[in-house]
């Protein structure tokens, strides 16, 4: 699909074709105290709601490189990625353009100096979260990315 | 990281971030007559050598999608999906541009009308192929992720 970019000098069209938008999401396991779940931010940003850390690849950086960047933007958290959940690429799964999200779980780092989450950049709240009793609303197609974490990596609420 | 796209009109910079591609490769597995392996075709165009069929993503096209049609597109076969792979993002993975595939595995359909594969579009030729007689030169980084694919679903040659 040709993109439809003007030129900010002489206001004329330059074509180019456009292409979905890598993204990367991370499911972040937590535990610490006698609690554990996964981290979901609040977005800061529309479109509003809870949603998991992530945010776009940049070019030249591996998707892996990615997500431990942005689970840490957003999150505080430094993270190990444990294993790839899958790509998800509805084009309406982000109201806002069409990108696709690669969706990485890993686990929060015990022994690292931040060892809680604290919301940053785009997040304006962060929490921990369990099976049953996730927040709502759920951005983007997170309900859905969510629903298949739990059922592939059987956990329970 | 900004783009350094030239205006074709006024010849002055239009800057805009510029993202990895993303495409998809499939991995066909074939069973007709007394043969069975992987579709493979050999590329017409750089970078040269056998590759698995695989191409960019449209805009407004699920990674899904992309994979049926670039099957078909190089191959001529009608392909089932099985299951994604991973996805592959290293950006020296392609030699022209930093590109991430997600690979999916897929199986030919037995009754399409397009029972064998012909090469087709980028593709200079098809084969068909096991695991102990892959062809060389693999363009890209198919060799490692045949290798992945190998391991993971437990073919034999």
């Amino acid at each position: 699909m040709k993109d439809n970019l003007l030129c900010p000098h002489c206001g004329k069209p330059v074509f180019r074709y456009r292409n979905p938008f890598p993204t990367v999401d991370i499911i972040i396991e937590i535990e610490c105290c006698a609690s554990n779940g996964i981290v979901l931010i609040k977005r800061k940003n529309p479109p509003h709601g809870w949603a998991l850390p992530g945010g776009f690849v940049d070019y030249g950086e591996t998707l892996e490189s990615a997500a431990i960047r942005e689970a840490r933007e957003e999150t505080c958290l430094d993270v190990t990625l444990t294993c790839q959940l899958g790509a998800y690429s509805d084009p309406s799964r982000d109201p806002r353009h069409h990108s696709i999200s690669v969706v990485f779980v890993a686990k929060a780092i015990a022994h690292a100096q931040n060892r809680w989450p604290k919301a940053a950049d785009d997040a304006e709240e962060v929490g921990i979260f369990k099976a049953h009793a996730l927040p709502k609303p759920l951005a983007f197609d997170h309900e859905k990315i969510l629903r298949d974490y739990f059922k592939k990596c059987g956990k329970k609420g």
